[in-house]
């Protein structure tokens, strides 16, 4: 065997150990009975020591370097390319400041509970500015680029080789417009009534609509699943297993509708990847592709940007509710009294919030750039923790036009930073300028899609996002394929476009 | 740390392993996709290989030598005792004829299933004689006690220190005084009308019924849940999770009902046995107990007692029925239209039939003491596996009085013997010993126990079982505890005693 088939026998048993972790994981979501959490514990904890052993361990960086020296195809190269940089990431961080991170967070993100509730920012403020500290070490471990930022280093676990520069240089703009674009709907259009959205829809309706809908997009049911957590996720255990997760809120069937397309989105990326695959090695022998990089996902950016892409683009079109409306209508009785206009717009509408996950498409951006612009602000020192509330109501009310009236609406309302999750939130916003920049290419390429979503056909735009973006692993990097696919770097304009031309004559402008 | 603790902190990771194997193996059967079943077979793998090394590993060899020096306790000592039993069970089997076990194991299954279906028994003759040859093997690797045969060997994996001798001492008797039992009931008695078993019973109120039922007897939900899968069992998964599934048949209640008690006595070991608990080390200090012998179930036999008892005793017995008649009758409308007594009469109907899984509790041993003779005979050499069916449909003549029609009903019904599991068939009717000579001692120390299930309080059994049998996890063998506990050797009187005092009385004799 030549030594890249042993790195890549390596990766797939270190894989096939994730993904015993994620059955862990989803089980603990779904069916695991209340008395077996501190076990379950126990068991996440033996296997993820086991798995940082593997990831760090020696023999795994003598065969990366071995492959270094080897001559290899494109596709290999990229492989060890992408093994050197998981082994770099994993080994750059002392085992100290691993335990520290995980202990300060996981007692943060207890208090960031109580804060929360209490609506006391003062009770959050010290754990917070623990896991900043903690989070700039973390940086200086990893380092960043030449004329970089501290910030960076921590940007690129999420999405790497991205810059913060380089989000800001997309950011801006967006922002700005959207502002305007979401002023210009609410102050001068005709706001559709939301009426649609909270006929009664019952949870096995809802499950039977959902069960519908994943079929005829194409999610795989022999190699996946849709059950019910309190957080909707989706996890790709590895080849054939592939398990999403759903809410049903008996007033508001939108939010599984959706929430179902967006799992799934990320599902079929999931189960697009050459996890059952064979690649060549250098021997011309076939090797299994699972537990290579050229079988994981790029970023979170590119997997956000299925989702979002068949949440969004797909699922509140005009076309899907042309397919849908009877069925929907079928299994929710008074959903008929409105026309299939009226549920097109009611799903269409925009109105700015105080709270991200629940913000519509047109003013979800704004928030993501605000936690931006705010963590960014953070780690480089420029704006102190205990400003942070003061910073926050202030850039809302630029943003939203909203005046926060208390901090669970306001900085207090998200998780992730409690468990040192900066660099994260633009991942978000990353994943629908990608959708929006892949939709215009798509479109360009496969007319006459809309009128196959009428139909209830799906087929030509997953077998383009399988053959574009899924089969490619982590072959090229985010803005790589993006350029590859697209033929031009990320911007705004797509994004802007797309919503402008979907939003206005919604709200009859 | 003491040695005694470091052994028992190495048990512990191992059977945190064991429980993770025990999930996928859930999951496997209850939620996990079709395609699903490759890469589940891998996790399966890397786990089972894992946890092999670990088990024959020179450091807990040593560990346990170092601790067989020590001054222990009692409870330490049988734990360390224990300990040294699973040792060398496990090292004395070289890795190639474990291999060889598996692997022709498997392509056995696979002939068995379609020497079944096609009622060829020539087709999976050659496989048998190769299973028989193999678990010779692996008996000569094990060894077994002075005056005693090689079948010996293959019992004590599951139920350490029995012999083939002392189980016949208690078989012959039983086997000869059924025979004439079931005959004295079927030639004299007057048969129960099984009507009331087949009254239309759906599917989701056979569910309510069976939760119903699991809250009342103390099967604990809160770490503990019931699922639906093809064949049911139960896996107790470590501290705080044990999982029972059942299926439905909307035209046999029954099944699911004992089923589902069936499963929540071994539910109720698993809970009962010390699990979360933790024992005092030799310094003095506490040590989690779970992953040592004493948080283990002593055997197959013990296990079996459990649920039978709870599914045979308890809910066949008469005063069971005042209780659950009334709820029987909400859930399954037609239910109503027989008296509680015609119920009871009913579910204890005894019908010499050809299927073992689906025999009475009358006819049950005598096909479980039919498998014994014949293996015991096939491992010494005294049948030869080319005289299996002839013998096989002898023996089920003279024992339950009927003709086997073809293999399939016969010596090709069970899938054991087609992976080498020979020795295993004697648990279960010892499992029905230990549950009636248990009984009796319960209902010699606990009066008016039946007045108890008639009002739904089934308390001061399980109060009694955790106390004199699930708290000792293998603290004493199965023959030892029986003896601790009942004051007597394992005898065939009590179960007989318990069947004919039950079942002449529903026949009318």
């Amino acid at each position: 065997m030549s030594k890249y088939a042993d790195l890549c026998a390596y990766g797939r048993k270190g894989a096939t150990l994730g993904s015993i972790g994620a059955l862990l994981g989803w089980d603990q979501e779904t069916y695991m009975p209340r008395g077996g959490g501190e076990a379950r514990a126990e068991q996440m904890a033996l296997l993820a020591g086991m798995m940082h052993e593997r990831k760090t361990a020696k023999e795994f960086g003598d065969l990366i370097s071995a492959c270094e020296g080897e001559s290899l195809s494109d596709e290999q190269a990229a492989c060890v390319r992408e093994f050197r940089r998981d082994y770099d990431k994993a080994t750059k961080l002392p085992q100290s400041l691993v335990e520290e991170l995980a202990r300060t967070g996981s007692k943060a993100q207890d208090v960031w509970k109580d804060a929360r509730k209490a609506n006391d920012f003062a009770m959050f403020q010290p754990w917070l500015e623990k896991m900043v500290d903690l989070s700039r070490q973390k940086a200086d471990c990893y380092g960043f680029g030449e004329g970089g930022e501290v910030y960076d280093a921590l940007l690129d676990e999420y999405e790497p080789n991205a810059t913060a520069r380089e989000v800001e240089a997309v950011f801006t703009p967006l922002g700005e417009k959207l502002s305007a674009l979401v002023k210009e709907l609410t102050e001068n259009g005709t706001a559709p009534d939301d009426a649609p959205t909270t006929v009664h829809a019952p949870e096995d309706r809802q499950h039977a609509l959902g069960m519908h809908v994943l079929k005829a997009i194409g999610f795989d049911l022999n190699t996946g699943r849709l059950d019910v957590t309190t957080h909707p996720f989706c996890s790709g255990f590895g080849p054939g297993d592939t398990r999403l997760t759903t809410r049903y809120d008996e007033k508001f069937f939108p939010g599984a509708l959706y929430g179902t397309m967006h799992e799934a989105g990320h599902g079929m990326y999931e189960q697009g990847l050459p996890k059952s695959k064979t690649h060549e090695g250098p021997a011309g022998d076939a090797i299994a592709t699972f537990g290579t990089p050229l079988a994981d996902s790029i970023s979170l950016g590119i997997h956000e940007s299925q989702s979002r892409m068949w949440e969004n683009m797909v699922g509140r079109s005009r076309a899907f509710w042309s397919w849908i409306y009877k069925e929907a209508c079928d299994q929710f009785a008074e959903l008929g009294k409105f026309s299939e206009d009226e549920v097109y717009r009611a799903v269409n509408i925009v109105r700015p919030s105080f709270i991200r996950v629940e913000a519509d498409e047109g003013t979800y951006n704004l928030h993501v750039m605000l936690r931006f612009g705010i963590e960014r602000a953070m780690i480089s020192g420029d704006l102190s923790v205990a400003d942070l509330p003061g910073a926050w109501n202030e850039r809302f009310k630029q943003m939203l036009g909203l005046d926060v009236p208390d901090h669970a609406n306001g900085c207090l309302q998200d998780v992730h930073w409690s468990f040192g999750l900066f660099g994260y939130f633009p991942t978000y916003t990353l994943g629908n300028l990608y959708a929006a920049q892949l939709w215009k290419t798509i479109n360009g390429q496969l007319p006459g899609l809309e009128d196959d979503f009428a139909k209830g056909d799906f087929g030509r735009l997953l077998a383009w996002l399988n053959e574009n973006v899924h089969t490619h692993g982590r072959r090229y990097g985010a803005g790589e394929l993006c350029e590859k696919v697209t033929g031009a770097t990320l911007s705004a304009e797509p994004l802007l476009e797309y919503l402008g031309g979907k939003l206005r004559p919604v709200y009859g402008l």
